[in-house]
């Protein structure tokens, strides 16, 4: 039985992460998951208010038993007080510690999981942090763990019934075709597999494999790269024992007919897949890291500097996250 | 008042054109929009069996009488016969002629619009048909006829509570990029915008633009056509007196929330659209010419020769590609 609570990133402090941990905090007081927050105590007191208490507490060990009471935070501050919509430069280095940290209690079992608020990458790299996301940057603090599979990072994000995991992340359009590579989309596909027996328990995973091209190429006619490149990895992850299949034109995989087909798709860039993500949940999304010897999920949106500190921001993602999270490190827990 | 009938091509003999033009009749036999087929009546006379008895007409005008009863048609017999799932290139010069003869009726009035079933762009490139698909046929039979309005063709996709352009259509990934400027994305704002008054009565079109990159470039960090081509596009617009805005980031456009903001989406490549799209309505989507003196629709899916004569393809895309020519006529014959 897996009694660990999970780490709750704060993310950027000018950004909704604050808010959504408190909304989530609020949610599942009562019923869990438990989690404590890692992060600045006096940004998430600020945002808590009067409803909802903050606690400081010396180690997760300790979040347990203040959880129905108050949201339980490891308490890192700020070194300056930043305000909600307004992201500084000087929280950059707070910003990348509290991932560590969480991190660290992942890989040391204190924690079962991580769970991510939202960071601003603009903001980040202009402080030296040489990681394009959250992603890469824990793909490399976990690198040293010996993992028993495939290893990733692999995003994949899960909304409804639909999961889709990227060949290619924040990649500019123009260098997609450039950055497709046989290999890529086979580790794609084998890690993918393998994430859902382990982290979601399908036994004989059937992975679909978009095509890049209108009507994946129609024979060629339209591009040639379902013909050099996403039609043999399909073969070779046929020949691995995978279940693929495609190249499939994109426009058709993801109707609700479509979609019981399958139980993820393996798409070639960004919008491929979030497209179809977002109109099936746009608020409740989750992003999952696969391929990790952590557990790893966090919210689809990003900081929303826009509407952060007013109240607007919906918890429903963070709260998603929380509860795949916890899901995947109980099946991790009795495996 | 228009009591016109609507033209509506056989496509190509070996797909599902005849059986989806005759389910399409079922449906709308009683009560309209009635129809001539243009095609070869032997064809369609398999598929309707006796259930659907065709009956060759002189011309259009006849229709009228007939449609009650029997599916009327103008018929233009194929030189040899096809069998439904063998397509033959001894069909190209037909299939072709039956698009011109539809124009032509179109043209001089003797329908109020034309509706292609699909045609298969390989096999008529084999047998010298110059152009990408039917849009660009359809719009050099009628280059000569004036129009007072932004000419296109514009291809719109319409489905559910969307609609959505394409700046490029059935173009190559990698090509998309090169192939985008400020000219041809005001250029396809500016067709719709006109369009959406015209052929939809849409008062005052608002027009969400589409980014190209993940988060539409986040500030050129992730692409910059935004800033090169994209937003100068948008600004390009609003000079211009068209209400329109972006560019936005394509996953978040086509939520339900996001769909009450606008009335069309220009996109900027094919599955960019076609994407939600299909996922609103997989079987009833329609496409759109916008842009030109005529009225033409089509459905959205292509021949199928794979399920062809089986009585498997569905005619909710015919259906709904009649029903809105018909309503776009109307309203051009009240303006």
């Amino acid at each position: 039985m897996n009694d660990r609570p999970l780490a709750v990133t704060l993310g950027d402090p000018a950004g909704v992460g604050a808010e959504v941990i408190i909304g989530a905090w609020k949610a599942l007081r009562a019923a869990g998951p438990r989690f404590v927050a890692v992060g600045d105590a006096a940004t998430l007191a600020a945002a808590g208010g009067r409803d909802a208490p903050v606690r400081p507490v010396q180690s997760p060990a300790a979040a347990g038993a203040v959880f129905a009471d108050a949201l339980p935070v490891v308490d890192k501050p700020l070194s300056a007080p930043v305000m909600p919509g307004a992201p500084s430069p000087v929280a950059a280095p707070q910003i990348a510690q509290w991932i560590e940290a969480a991190v660290a209690f992942a890989l040391s079992g204190a924690v079962c999981g991580v769970v991510t608020a939202p960071i601003a990458k603009q903001a980040l790299h202009g402080a030296g942090f040489a990681f394009p996301g959250h992603t890469e940057f824990i793909g490399a603090l976990t690198a040293a763990r010996p993992f028993a599979g495939v290893r990733g990072p692999v995003m994949m994000l899960a909304a409804g019934d639909l999961r889709v995991s990227l060949a290619t992340i924040h990649e500019p359009f123009a260098k997609v075709p450039g950055l497709l590579s046989v290999e890529r989309i086979v580790e794609t596909g084998r890690v993918t597999a393998e994430a859902l027996v382990r982290d979601f328990g399908v036994e004989r995973p059937r992975l679909a494999i978009a095509g890049l091209n209108p009507h994946a190429g129609e024979g060629g006619t339209l591009g040639d790269e379902e013909i050099r490149i996403v039609g043999p990895a399909v073969e070779a992850l046929r020949a691995l024992g995978v279940d693929a299949r495609g190249p499939s034109p994109a426009d058709s995989l993801f109707h609700e007919a479509a979609r019981a087909t399958y139980d993820a798709v393996v798409c070639l860039y960004h919008d491929q897949g979030l497209i179809p993500i977002k109109m099936l949940d746009f608020w409740g999304g989750v992003n999952v890291t696969l391929g990790l010897p952590i557990v790893r999920t966090s919210p689809d949106h990003g900081t929303a500097f826009d509407i952060a500190g007013r109240g607007l921001a919906r918890p429903d993602s963070m709260i998603a996250a929380i509860v795949l999270a916890k899901d995947i490190a109980d099946r991790r827990a009795r495996a």
